[in-house]
């Protein structure tokens, strides 16, 4: 499987409009681009140009946006039943005129409506204007953004199946970027090589049906810039340098199954790790044991990072440990929740978080695995499977 | 020169303290990434970890920002004195209590701060905080947004320099993607081999020194879903077919100099074209010339526009045009000035911006050109140099 069903869509929808129904809402103003492809599966490109679907508690769903969205969401989605265009931003009228003009058009302007991050539209790429509870001073804004939070918190056992598959290919991905790694070239042409015929290969076992959701290709690896001494980044972005015998990478895959995109990074050696390098790796995994053998139902997110900073003191790494333990993964790269010592929130069966404290070394490198657990009623259940001792991560020269 | 040299940071910086003066303020809080980028060279992966600067009027710029881009900002710029640092977000301590602390440490919390973007942190991956604005209500907080928008519409004699290095490299990315798009073959096939190998040249030419700064890789040439009858679409994501005769799609190739990213994007036709497609690729071409011809010092970025519709009324193509004209480039994908009916910007030497009116007919693809345009003094230079012509972007089959 690797779209996601009608059914899903309508259990997301129907958790909308119990929400609707609690806050006394007419309708649900959804402004985030990830939470439009959560509720009907339409991903495009954010840019400058705002865009919007409402929700209305009868079930019509509209879209408010650019002319040049207006084929391309009812190409991608069937829950959109009438679709409201703009030519373009920042036009002759601004688009948030209107949106107000056409809540009114709808008999929404003195009405109740949810908003999930606000009632306009975010800065992005030099967008400014003004927001709808300016423009509508009838309308009841009720910020609907935790409720929205908590439902895409726990996954479906449709998102950890979409989730499972991506991690199938991230698999390849990362295998074949193992294979490609070698001295003498550059990290991205590693990358660009493994994504390539992974994606390829992607595509020829899931057919003509497949697509990717969120990325322009299938299946990527790659180190972004993490190679040796580089790696003590822990977002090196790019290396002026080719790779060399003795470096240490950090990687990572994924690939887009219907927009859902487990996390999977490993360190590779290129060539035979030095004693130091085998220590610090092996002090990476306690750490990385310590989380998974603590994550269970009723845990807090916090316990689990503070697990590892314990065991980080008591193993010497402290000052090593540069970020927390790990986040929620699904339709974002990085979502709620944390595992991070000030995150409280209490683990529960359907979460998905990544498990990836990581230490790094000043002149050395970085030391950070990434694996994707799912927690279920009675265990945890890593779906990321990649080999993670020193000697499978080993590339021979 | 592929780099933003020093003493372009400091004509930067200094054009801030004068802003800085004229509005009597004691310090600037970045918080935009790019202006970050802009201001000191200093390019992060944006995440739901809040990051700024502070800019001093005594010359001093901290940064502030989690524990692992300590070692990142000081390595990649010589301009942050000081770097302050929390473990990561959520944190026991909100990162933006912390930012308040740090101001109250550096006797900045009864000064007068200029901010770029809000006086806190945009939401961003499940990012939520407080305002420095309420944590800190003796600063009096004054928006420079305008003031800093102002400086990055007019691009130096280096910004332009290094956008004209990025479209020769963008022209090879391109003229390989051309050379490998071929039928029964995915777009991101051809895309991923083609910005493989033009990444590879490039490097090679460029030598050791260089390094992409936004951007995993150096040259990226693709058709983001944009093939045949799904070009369409003008922001096609992904397709689930291969290439087939007879397509047209739509391209785009780019090149990260310096953190400046050209825009190069034409058609291509697979095999010999259809009537209909020369028809509406020549048409397509007569609204680009109408922009190029009245794009000039003393023009409004909307009469531009203007012309476009007006000339696609005169071919009786307004139907067609989903979008409006073009945008400011530079160290982002889209920057003002828009060339749209709604932009009165007048247009001034130094100005970058893309041309690219666009035809989009359903069931058959969509009809489109980039240029980036440098408007002088007294010319405009089409710094993308691609042929544009039907026979020169025909695939051979």
């Amino acid at each position: 499987m690797y779209t996601v069903p009608t059914r899903e869509f309508e259990r997301r929808l129907n958790l909308l409009y119990r929400v609707m129904d609690e806050k006394k809402l007419d309708a649900a103003y959804i402004v985030n681009p990830i939470n439009i492809t959560y509720f009907i599966g339409f991903y495009y490109l954010q840019t400058e140009r705002p865009a919007a679907i409402i929700v209305r508690r009868n079930g019509d769903i509209y879209f408010f946006g650019p002319l040049l969205e207006s084929d391309h969401v009812l190409n991608q989605t069937k829950f959109v039943s009438r679709v409201y265009t703009y030519r373009d931003y920042p036009g002759e009228v601004h688009p948030m005129r209107l949106f107000a003009d056409w809540l009114k058009e709808l008999r929404l302007d003195s009405s109740a409506i949810g908003y999930d991050t606000s009632p306009g539209y975010v800065g992005y790429w030099g967008y400014k204007g003004p927001s709808l509870a300016e423009l509508l001073p009838g309308v009841k804004f009720v910020s609907i953004s935790v409720d929205i939070y908590s439902m895409r918190l726990i996954k479906s056992d449709v998102e950890i199946e979409l989730l499972r598959e991506s991690a199938k290919w991230s698999n390849l991905a990362h295998s074949l970027l193992q294979d490609y790694t070698a001295p003498g070239i550059y990290d991205y042409e590693v990358s660009l090589r493994a994504s390539l015929d992974a994606s390829i290969m992607m595509k020829k076992a899931l057919g003509s049906g497949y697509k990717p959701v969120r990325s322009e290709y299938p299946a990527y690896a790659g180190f972004r810039g993490q190679v040796g001494e580089h790696g003590a980044y822990p977002h090196s972005i790019s290396v002026e340098r080719p790779i060399k015998v003795g470096d240490v990478l950090v990687t990572g895959a994924s690939a887009d199954v219907g927009g859902y995109m487990a996390e999977l990074e490993r360190n590779l050696f290129v060539g035979k790790p030095s004693n130091d390098v085998i220590k610090y790796h092996e002090l990476m995994l306690k750490l990385q044991d310590a989380a998974l053998s603590i994550l269970k139902p009723g845990v807090k997110a916090s316990d689990v990072d503070k697990a590892v900073i314990r065991t980080a003191e008591e193993l010497g790494v402290t000052e090593y440990l540069l970020h927390h333990s790990g986040h929620g993964i699904g339709l974002e790269g990085h979502e709620a929740p944390f595992l991070d010592a000030g995150d409280d929130t209490v683990l529960r069966p359907g979460m998905v978080v990544t498990v990836e404290p990581g230490i790094y070394i000043r002149g050395l490198g970085g030391f950070r695995h990434s694996d994707t657990v799912v927690i279920h009623e009675d265990h945890v259940e890593v779906i990321t499977y990649y080999p993670r001792d020193t000697e499978s991560l080993m590339v021979e020269i």
